[in-house]
């Protein structure tokens, strides 16, 4: 029986972070990496990046650090981004604008098949390469072949509407940016994303810096 | 002297939900929320939401749980969204847009004053409310006063040359849209939003559930 594995978020966050600069060194042409250099480029404790590398289970040699293109493995592999996974987005607004053109996205496997919106002004022209449903259509367009992943993008309001359709199709797996909390089944997993989490990071650095309380270590 | 404050990301990054939550309810005339009542709506252990709320100093009272008004007030004392904090945004592209839309951030007390891009097609054009300046200008327009907060939403080849015009008007305080790692000065504080970095939350939850790994508490 294996061990509980705890689901450690700062790592978990980071871990697109060393892949994107990974990806970028194999590039240049480079064979080999530190964790200091890993380190300095992301503006962290080297023993936190030590930390991090080593929950991917790679080893490193001494002197030569880490393989780029096997720790760019052990990366994929610990985050799950070995396979494709396909998904819909829901809402085609700034925000699923901004997410289509996200180039990262695609190296990472993510293969948005589908775009929907409610608005008539944007139903049925082109947004990055996809035309835009119409969001009345997605049962009969997703039904033979559902996404992995639904991406909901789309207001408060209704967001829970668009959800509970996703997931009448069989979707498992919802990545939601609206700001509520969404009601689903047990056997459905919601990744929600706060863009106003990264401005309460910031604003309690702030705080700390001009209350002058050193931050210790991120865990 | 007082103890080494630890930055506990997953606490903070879920404040603004509680926060949002919050001020709904206070608006639909509630006074009081119990810490289950916050865990059912967040799906999110009742312990975990009991940690959180403890760590801001508030104290609950039995049966009646917490009042709203007093949480609110606390939460945001945490956070730091007690006062406004004024923002310049650098990028209209989608994400950009996206940003200046969202309107709990106002709530929150950011003040995005002005807004710049490097794109002749939207310099000078308005964007919610915001006339877009061109990015050339950014030191004579922003030298008198410069705002408190630099938020860069500019592609990764640009971020650095940009973070560095903001670190020269004084700007000690950047929110990182890019995907790369700035260099700044010791004194600076970036805050580096990753949108991958929910989606590999996202995928490590996938992969646990495929395999049948159970997750455990976050941490």
């Amino acid at each position: 029986m294996g061990r509980l594995k705890i689901l450690n978020s700062p790592t978990i966050r980071r871990m697109p972070s060393y892949l994107h600069k990974l990806l970028r060194m194999r590039f240049e042409g480079r064979t080999h990496v530190s964790s200091l250099e890993l380190a300095e480029y992301m503006n962290i404790e080297w023993i936190v990046v030590r930390r991090d590398i080593a929950l991917t289970g790679i080893k490193g040699q001494r002197r030569v650090g880490y393989e780029i293109n096997e720790l760019i493995e052990y990366i994929r592999d610990y985050i799950g981004w070995t396979n494709p996974m396909t998904a819909t987005l829901i809402g085609a607004g700034a925000l699923g604008t901004a997410i289509l053109g996200y180039d990262d996205f695609a190296r990472y496997g993510l293969q948005i098949e589908s775009v929907f919106d409610c608005d008539s002004n944007k139903i049925g022209r082109e947004l990055r390469g996809h035309e835009i449903y119409d969001v009345a259509t997605i049962r009969t367009r997703l039904k033979a072949n559902p996404p992995k992943i639904g991406i909901l993008c789309v207001s408060n309001s209704t967001a829970q509407l668009v959800a509970d359709q996703l997931i009448a199709l069989g979707i498992k797996f919802i990545w939601n940016f609206a700001s509520i909390c969404l009601k689903v089944p047990d056997d459905v997993i919601v990744q929600r994303e706060v863009l106003a989490g990264g401005l309460a990071m910031l604003c309690v650095k702030i705080k700390s810096r001009e209350s002058e309380t050193p931050l210790g270590l991120e865990e």
